[in-house]
């Protein structure tokens, strides 16, 4: 069976002593959970990730969910029990407005102790992740009764929401949509369709499900334009605000998929049901997009989370299983044969899952500040330079860490050969589930033409621009550290690479747009390979801090994050001229045949 | 539904244009099967592949075999005439020697027609593929008593093979293995222990099945030289020959696994069961190698075969589906949307797929002309040359071809978004049966091991200076050949990437054999990098000599080999680099932390 411990230290080693969090205590949340108090949130996080939620994730995969005769839908069994477990601990609100129930904490802590959740269980997280999601896009775009009608429930947790944009033929070009809205002549509408793939559509786990649905108006235009967004709940409320008659919204079948069976994925048609406009009308993208931000983050936050505790599991596999002998010779004479740990191929494993994990949770951290600064920064400045960054990190946290997460979890199996692939220790759900994070909130592909085609060139390159200053001038302002060379050094070659690469697509992308797309995946990993290094050599920097000022029993720790940041360095680093070789090979080739010749 | 096409196009491309198969006339079988005849067995084998392997594909992942209470098992329940179908045909003997009942044609044509039952039915192939390797080593090994007892039976089909290695803790080191063999004093001996993952181990196809079991004698030596391995009918035959009592083998249980659900995998129990010795004494390893090298190139064309049927389903999909409009505009404005195959991110998945699939298969096809001529070559240097090529390929084609297979069919279960994910497609199951072909038959960090720690050296790297002088003097011949300089040069530099590498293995990986563990998966790629680089030059230059010499109608086909060879060497080769980077970076960052520290 497959365990899980979540990486507490490591957390709050980045959080301290890499990004400064007790700097920020300017922002909202901040001062009331550093120090102490953060070790004890996370702790605690940390213990019902560990003891609540993981001990279900390998029946939720066995089980899967069920929709019953009277459409109604039955999750396994032992996750209602957790999912009360966390809303009763408040995590449901933890980063939420203290004005509608939350402890209004800071986002960056929520998304610390949301990694240890969605490693635990990523399926069972995923009914919170789309409630957040959900909340985040009514606080922003909702009127102050739609925000006092439907929050407070949902931070409690005994409201869950959802996001409802795909259709059968239309996902990512959602201008195609034919779910229809009415208006009933009372202010509200009558939403008529079907969506698909739509996550925890249906299920048994709360008294209401807080719907938000794409659809177009009674006479807006065609295309995207024409697209508003709508609340629907399950229940409509009654007089008291509680849930009353069932609308006409109803879960068709359930898909059967290849992962995260815990998760009910469920094709919903809409009859007639009543649903309430939110934000302006057709602009549903505009509204919808808050939510989806969010969510992009959220399953940037599950590659990192699956691959985190499948590295956890294969390590712990390779210091049990006894097979062959070190290359070196015995390390164990007395056994019958030496753990796989010996062996350097299994370390070459190990070592990247280590050096990709660590550096992700730092950029995933580091983002998360950001995000806390461009929702509540005093300084308008900062707030917009916040912004930037979120706009364009968003879909290198997406894109990267869920593939790179995917093919951390295939090696992590691999470590486990046959026994990875029978489902018994778990390894393959792993994979299965970590599949889906590549696909979801738009596919990585998406993911890659939307920081090439958009997010590059937003604000005349303010943000990539800043980005590239921020990481030269660490590069630069090091410069004498001997001790940092050898990373910096890594770090800038990657750097010149990428801008490098940014420079071709400026001059390429503009004059055929085919070579922005045929360079697209390869710049977002290229992008990501850097910014994952910045990580890295941060980290290092700190770690030699706190060796230098003594590091109080730390002194393993800090060291092996040296040794890691240095293959990093050495075996992820590199891949950065592959990537600029292909960017530069422009779309020629990769366009020439004829579409009937595939 | 998923669909398939066998390429018999590009088999004939491959076989004729690229390497010459009329040449080989002086080789047993190659004048039988060549020109209108090799295209008359492919195309029937295209057909039986197509109409009745292709269409048991899907229902097979979702029915599973099945143990019954009685210990035997179930398969899905279209396998058994798919399977009759196959041996009527007389496609089990295809390649085997007259005299048992085979047809005698080269193994060659054997593997050409084998990928496509592998693409139209992984699971099924198994059943075949597994009988091959056993026939394999009896041929090499048995008796002339036990191969007329045993052959001709399974040359029919109606009996199956089995090779029973694995036991529940060992996989990669046998050395540890408990299965016992007792004399019964009538020259037989009792088998008893328990075997793990033993593919079609039992099931209702066959009315025999020949269980090949590696076992410790009694007596024997602890360790690898103490292993033995024995023939182990399910039914012991009467006087006749014909399978009489049930002999002490039965399946204790069924694994449930990722993927090849239709392949019964099986534990063994072995109890007292008579069985015959094999081979001599202690040298069961000598022995099961013939069928384990069998079986790795068998897998190598699993890898392969996924990847074909992967992309084909991709291409058609992204041919199809209407989402978004092309980035230089709408390439069909009269609809609502373009295919998606306008994307160049699209594009770059399907060329990729297109240019490792048919550089694999060129390298599938090459490889096994040498191994032909290996095994009934009239010279003996050239069989020892191909016997040099067989020993240094037959990793890389196992352990490239099947983690790019993997790649690939991830790849292309990406191109259907959504739909990818979901069981309906069918592209969630090519990616779990192709998972299982980077484990089997020796997981490929193993594969990586034995290339560079025993194939490298082997008769003082006889065979690895071979591949580099004729890839070399490929180059060098083409110098002065303007079309193909493009391609020469990117072989020439991934050739000298790998000569490098060679060369920093030899200086570094005596002096610390941790060296060469931590170079070996990235030497493996590098290797093989080169080995289908140097088919896209040998195949860019047939394309262009048949265009030279008037093409006859397939000038595009040629010319999008050309193409494809272009992106080959544009997008791919450059990984080279990073392979040498990370080769060179040596085992200190990887070996550095604690066993405890992971």
């Amino acid at each position: 069976m497959p365990t899980y411990q979540a990486p507490v230290k490591d957390t709050l080693f980045v959080l301290n002593d890499v990004l400064g969090f007790e700097r920020y205590s300017n922002l909202p949340g901040f001062a009331d959970s550093s120090g102490d108090m953060l070790e004890a949130i996370l702790g605690e996080a940390a213990r019902v990730a560990e003891e609540v939620y993981q001990p279900t994730n390998r029946q939720g995969d066995l089980e899967g969910c069920h929709r019953n005769a009277d459409g109604s839908v039955t999750t396994p069994k032992s996750f209602k029990a957790a999912f009360d477990a966390y809303r009763e601990g408040g995590w449901m609100g933890l980063a939420m407005p203290g004005e509608y129930g939350g402890q209004g904490l800071p986002y960056t802590v929520h998304q610390a102790a949301g990694e240890y959740f969605c490693s635990a269980n990523m399926a069972l997280t995923m009914y919170s992740g789309l409630t957040h999601g959900a909340i985040a896009a009514i606080l922003v775009h909702g009127t102050d009764e739609q925000k006092s009608t439907f929050i407070p429930k949902m931070i409690e947790g005994t409201w869950t929401g959802t996001m409802n944009l795909t259709e059968p033929h239309c996902g990512t070009d959602l201008g195609l949509m034919r779910t229809k809205a009415v208006p009933d002549g009372k202010g509200a509408y009558k939403i008529s369709g079907q969506k698909i793939f739509i996550s925890a559509g249906e299920h048994d786990m709360s008294e209401n499900i807080i719907h938000l649905v794409l659809a177009r108006a009674e006479g807006s235009p065609e295309g995207i334009k024409g697209v508003s967004l709508f609340i629907v709940p399950k229940f409509i409320l009654d007089e008291n605000g509680n849930p009353g008659k069932r609308n006409g919204v109803s879960c068709g079948s359930i898909e059967e998929k290849m992962g995260i069976h815990g998760n009910s994925t469920c094709v919903m048609n809409y009859d007639e049901a009543e649903g309430y406009l939110i934000g302006e009308i057709n602009r549903g993208m505009n509204a919808m997009f808050v939510m989806m931000n969010e969510a992009r983050l959220g399953v940037g936050l599950q590659g990192l989370s699956v691959s985190e505790v499948a590295y956890q599991n294969a390590a712990n596999y390779a210091r049990d299983r006894l097979q062959g002998r070190a290359l070196t010779g015995p390390k164990f004479p007395d056994k019958k044969a030496d753990p796989i740990i010996v062996h350097p191929d299994i370390r070459r494993v190990l070592m990247t899952a280590r050096a990709i994990n660590e550096a992700g949770r730092a950029l995933v951290l580091w983002s998360a500040i950001q995000a806390d600064i461009s929702r509540s920064g005093p300084d308008e400045k900062e707030r917009e330079r916040a912004e930037d960054h979120m706009a364009l990190l968003t879909p290198v946290i997406k894109g990267v860490l869920t593939d790179k997460g995917f093919d951390i979890a295939v090696m992590a199996q691999q470590v486990f050969g046959g026994h990875g692939y029978i489902e018994e220790h778990g390894m393959s759900q792993f994979v299965r589930d970590a599949r889906i994070a590549m696909i979801y909130e738009g596919a990585n592909g998406i993911q890659a033409l939307d920081l090439v085609g958009r997010k590059l060139g937003q604000h005349g390159g303010r943000g990539v621009q800043a980005f590239f200053k921020e990481v030269g001038e660490f590069c630069e302002e090091n410069r004498s550290n001997e001790a940092l060379a050898p990373f910096t050094k890594g770090l800038k070659k990657g750097l010149n690479d990428l801008q490098a690469a940014t420079m071709w697509l400026m001059q390429n992308g503009m004059k055929n747009p085919d070579n922005a797309g045929a360079a697209s995946t390869d710049y977002m990993h290229l992008f990501g390979l850097v910014a994952l290094g910045y990580m890295w050599a941060r980290m290092v920097k700190a770690a030699q801090e706190k060796l230098a000022a003594g590091a109080d029993g730390s002194e393993e720790f800090m060291n092996n994050k040296i040794t890691t940041g240095r293959f990093y360095m050495e075996r992820i680093m590199p891949e950065s001229s592959a990537h600029l070789a292909r960017i530069n090979a422009g779309a020629d080739s990769m366009m020439a045949l004829s579409a009937e010749a595939f």
